[in-house]
């Protein structure tokens, strides 16, 4: 713990998303004392396609 | 505000997701009260090798 | 299927979600062709102190 | 009900995920006393590229 | 890894609790081959009246 | 987006709350190219007696 899942769009490149897990492993470490071992991050890739904000899905804009 | 998460068997059509999230959004807007540029809808399609009820996997009934 | 999770803030009334989850499950009925007594429908109710937006909680603004 | 999200890594054969859901239904018919065919799993199949531990891809590893 | 979620109304006892998740991890390890102390499995406890199925909220049946 | 989910056994205090939804929200805008407005991040308290590793509740522990 903490379990984090990130939601985002598709397109991030596999190094922005090595940072931002160790950005976001250091945070927690540091500001909500986890253990560095129990931080565990998922990332779940959305396509546009998939998404919809005001009823109008993020493909279509 | 809400955040919607529809999963469903894939198979529908774009149109059909297009004229769901529509009806949802209108539904929140009407009913919840919620902005209508706040109401977020992801859908997570799902493969019937996917999915179990009863114990059965649905790709094996 | 399909399964809806609605994240909303507390404070809708029993009717507000009474009517919300009606509506939901006629529009999967007529626009995604589900069987009515196949969609699910799960409320998560959050408070402002657990969502943040923009970096702040919704309960510091 | 329960409706039972399993995340797991990738790899696990079809007979494998069959016997899962079997055997995780007939625990919960017989210890949580669900009705068989309200138990729902799904499966979210995840890459190692999309899991962190401890700061680091499981992909890196 | 498997990281399993139980959805389930509230009601049963902690033994109960106790009984399931000894069973799920030793399916998780017997069948999908899981190291024991990487199962992971958190329950979401739901009243009826967050559900919905067939349009009608559980604690209206 | 990203639309963030941590899930954290309960304890931690409003002000580790806010600096972490900070940090993260930071890490975003800087690694990930978010708009700033549009990282949302919801916290799921966990409590011990909801969660085992191991097949024991942490609770047990």
């Amino acid at each position: 713990m903490p379990n984090i899942t990130v939601e985002l769009l598709s397109g991030r490149t596999p190094d922005q998303r090595r940072e931002f897990v160790a950005a976001v492993t250091e945070a927690a470490v540091d500001i909500l004392k986890a253990r560095r071992e129990s931080v565990r991050i998922v990332y779940w890739e959305i396509e546009k396609s998939d998404v919809a904000n005001g009823g109008i899905m993020e493909s279509d804009k």
